[in-house]
Order: C-alpha cells, then sequence, then structure tokens
C-alpha cells in the first residue's frame, strides 16, 4: 500500500469531517466492533454517535455460521444497537443468490456443507436442500462411493463453514460436482482462517471447500465480501448515494476490496487482521483503502 | 506429448527388444496392474514372464493407506507374486525419511493425520507418533480450539489419505504448523482424486490436506512419486543399474515424471487415468515417457 494514496487520519477535525461526509456507513464485525466476544474499544459508543445523528448503519459479515437472527443475539449480548435487515451475512447472500438469481427450478436442490445458520437462510428464503446437518451425513464410518448413487435433482452444491466437516460430505459433494457439469460450484466465502476468541488462528470456510476446489480444479463462484453479489443483496433492501457510503473493514482482500469494487468509500482499521507493517508489503495490496484509522473507537467526537 | 519423442510400441518384435533391454522393472499399481480390484488383462502372465527370466520386479505405489504387509495381501488376493521387500509404498518412504533422513530428536514425535497403515510403518521405522486413528480425535464433536494446548514435543505434521478425516485432526494439524515456524510439513503424496472399484473419481489424500496447504499458503514437502525420495528409499534396499531399468506408470506427473527425474526409462501404459487423448495435450505435459505401450498386457512374448 502507498501511504501517499490513503489518507490516514488522526486528528479530531478528520474525524468530524468523515462524519459530516458519509450518510451510509458499512461495518465488518469481527475485527472492527469486536473481536471474538470482546468489543472494541468505543465500537458502541460510535455507532450510537452514528445513530444520534440518522446515519444509516448496515453489518456486512462473511460469518457463514449464522443466520441473521442467530447473528443478531450477539449484537445483543454485546449491547450494540442492531435489527435483522441490517444485518448481512454470507449465508443470507447465498440463499438470496440461489432463490433470486440463479431461480433453481423447482424440481432441483442444493447439496449443503455448512451449519444451521445456512439452513435457515436457504429456509427463509425457500430454497430447497439436502445435507447440511443430515445426521445421515454426520459420521465417521467409511463412505463407500460405489454404491453412492448421486440425486440428479441436486443442481448446486454450496459450501460454507462445517465444523462437521467429514469425507462423507466432502466425496458426495465432489461426485455431485465432477459428475453433474451443470451443477453449480457455490462457497458462502473463502476465509482461509479466522480468529478464535484468544486470538489464535483457526480453519475457516475457504479451508473447508479446499478440498474440492483442489479435486475439480478450479474456484466455486463466491457469494462473501470481496464479491459484489453481497453488495447487490444490500442494494436490494437499502437505498444509498454510493458517494456518500463508507466500508469499514479489517481485510483488504475482503472488506476493502469489497468496497473499492462496489464504488464506495473505504476505511481500513487497524483493530483487526491488518497491521501497520502489512501497509507496506513487496507484493502489491489487494485494495488500497482510502482511509485508515487505528480504530473505530477514535472516531468518536 | 510431442509423438516423435515417445516410441508407440505395438509389435512383437519391440516387445521383445524392450524386454531384453531392462533388468529392473518398477511398477505402480492400480491402473497399471489393476484398476480397483479387478486384475489388468495379462498382467499377472507378465509379471511370471518377468519372473522367469530373473528381472527384478518392485512395486511402487503412492496409496498411503496400506503399509507394505497389508498391501501385500491385495497382491495376494490377486494371485500375483510379491514380497514385502520388493513393495514401496509412500507411507513407508515416510517413515524412512522421517527415521533416517530428517532423525527426529528423540523427544519429539509426528502429529499423524493417516489410517493404521500410515502408522504400522512409522512404528516398525521407530518413529513416535501422536493423533492418526487416536479415537479422542475421532469426533464430530465441535473442535474448542481456544482449549488446545498444542504438544511442544510435536516436531512434524504427516498428512496421508483419513477417510476419518474431520475439523478437530484438520484444526490440530494447521495449529502446530502455524505457530510453531520449526515444525516440518510432510505429506505422503498429492494425489487428488483415486478412482474407486467402479472407476469412479474420489477424493484422495492430496485433497486431505488441501484444507492445510491453503490456510498455510505453502506446500508440504511430499514423500511419493514424483519425489526422488521415494527412489532414494528403494536405492537403499535394490541395487540396480539405472540404465537397465524401466519405470511402468499410467500418470505422466507422478509415475512417468518419477522415472524421468530418477534417470531410468519410463514406459506409459494406457490402462489407467491417462488416455491417448491426453497424448496432445495444450499444455505442456509434465513428464514425457520414453515408451507407451497400451497395456503391459500386450508385452507377453
Amino acid at each position: 500500500m502507498n501511504a501517499s494514496t490513503s489518507k490516514y487520519l488522526s486528528s479530531l477535525d478528520e474525524y468530524r469531517q468523515l462524519l459530516d461526509r458519509y450518510d451510509t456507513w458499512l461495518f465488518d464485525c469481527d475485527g472492527v466492533l469486536w473481536r471474538g466476544s470482546t468489543l472494541v474499544d468505543g465500537a458502541k459508543e460510535f455507532l450510537q454517535l452514528l445513530r444520534s445523528k440518522n446515519k444509516n448503519v448496515i453489518f456486512v459479515t462473511n460469518n457463514a455460521s449464522n443466520s441473521r437472527a442467530t447473528y443478531k443475539i450477539k449484537f445483543d449480548k454485546l449491547g450494540i444497537e442492531a435489527h435483522v435487515d441490517e444485518i448481512f451475512g454470507s449465508a443470507y447472500a447465498a440463499a438470496v443468490y440461489l432463490s433470486s438469481v440463479v431461480k433453481l427450478p423447482k424440481d432441483k436442490k442444493v447439496f449443503v456443507i455448512g451449519q444451521t445458520g445456512l439452513e435457515e437462510e436457504l429456509r427463509n428464503e425457500g430454497v430447497p436442500f439436502t445435507g447440511g446437518t443430515d445426521t445421515k451425513d454426520s459420521t465417521l464410518e467409511a463412505f463407500d462411493p460405489t454404491s453412492y448413487e448421486p440425486d440428479p435433482t441436486i443442481g448446486a452444491v454450496l459450501c460454507g463453514f462445517d465444523g462437521k466437516i467429514n469425507y462423507t460430505k466432502l466425496c458426495k459433494a465432489f461426485i455431485h460436482l465432477n459428475t453433474n457439469p451443470s451443477c453449480l460450484f457455490l462457497a458462502t466465502n473463502t476465509d482461509a482462517t479466522y480468529p478464535d476468541e484468544g486470538g489464535r488462528l483457526c480453519l475457516g470456510a475457504g479451508s473447508i471447500s479446499a478440498p474440492l476446489r483442489y479435486a475439480l480444479g478450479r474456484e466455486p463462484l463466491v457469494l462473501g465480501k470481496p464479491s459484489q453479489i453481497m453488495m447487490d443483496c444490500i442494494k436490494a433492501k437499502h437505498k444509498f448515494d454510493p458517494k456518500r457510503t463508507i466500508m469499514v473493514g479489517d481485510r483488504l482482500n475482503t472488506d476493502i476490496q469489497f468496497g473499492s469494487e462496489g464504488g464506495i468509500s473505504t476505511l481500513l482499521v487497524l483493530t483487526g487482521v491488518t497491521q501497520v507493517a502489512d501497509l507496506a508489503p513487496e507484493a502489491p495490496p489487494p485494495a488500497i483503502p482510502e482511509y485508515i484509522a487505528n480504530s473505530i473507537g477514535d472516531l468518536i467526537v
């Protein structure tokens, strides 16, 4: 990142100008509002400030484990005001994409690798699915591919985060995709890792779909940030002027790229995965933020 | 592949010359001697012919699920003469590499993702290990990374094929590799798929390690073909003149590359994954065989 192309905000005047310049604020959550189950200092107060000034607040997360309804519970627990229609997750984006863009024929369904949150969103959007948390696939018994008859009504494989991933689910998904050229390959997100409560990195949804991508030799259509399918989902529910809208995030290759490609402004905060040292990388960064600030807690003016 | 650089064998005279030219014959198994549990026509008779002419016969497989002793049972069932010291598998190569090349300090052990065959080979070579088929990791219960204390005595992660792969094993392996820069990352082989009994492709060992490779952003040291570590294992047990030795296989990027890089002759047979159509690819092939024949069954003269 070339420091001359990003504006590093550090004075009250600069914070005030930023607040005045944007009416709609899109926030990534983990690494911006909280880390694990701990609030970032001042995050709650900054969001209250935005609401007191009648700003639109939207939360955009790649977390595919939770439906929006379940994700709202996390906001409630942390004492942050949030409404379900302000929350956009990659599970929701996947469900909307399947119901409204792909419009799978009535006799087709989706084979899911994922958890209940992803299933909830599919159900809410009326997308028929199989797999997922189905107990018959939740096994460590040997999978016998010879006796597996792929269901010809499966028109798509959707892979999200699945903490109960196993060989049976992966092999079934692979067989559907490998034997049926018209079967769509979708992923909620391709984040390789996520930080646990203590900040230790664990395998994320992108690692769950890695066996499929490797064996198929091709990439899925990704619904989460930086995919603009997520932006289209937001635009379908909220009107905003791109010139007066800003995306706040901690990751260059998801949040900042998402905002840049969506034609809105971007603010990188340093409370998550991106550190100052990453701002002068040897390789070109995936996206350059318009602004940089240490934390949204600093923006309380 | 440029047809002018590979000699396509089709006459009895050519077969006879090939037989005379080579004293030591290395064979890949699946796709060469058999497919699933069905013998390739004439495979048994050709091997008998080689033995009747006092040729050395060696079997080199990337199959990491079986120890050599268990793999011999497959030969026995199919009625093919084979001796344990003629069989080289990627599990064996991994064990030999760890015991004889790396020489892990006495207080270090290997974290294994794999099955009993891999464990057997490690035990035979006196390599201490943990993980593998340990029932405490064989669970689909949620893995809590926060409460996981990585064992500092783990000096290497070795990943083979594991039909009971789960999030717990993958996450533990990832945490060892990601938090300990001196922890070695090894894989028995990186075959993305393997054909089941009916010829349908399923996920192979390379797909099992794909989440680790994706999340770490780096490749493991691979022990199976085309790695020359496998060739070193063979050379340690068998004396042969490279000029009078030939590798017979069905895969360009494992078998043929293995032979070419090892300085021995190579024969591609078309009874496995490589078909005639693959012989004029758009991209340069990973290796060019010296000879091509339809099947080892044709070589009976």
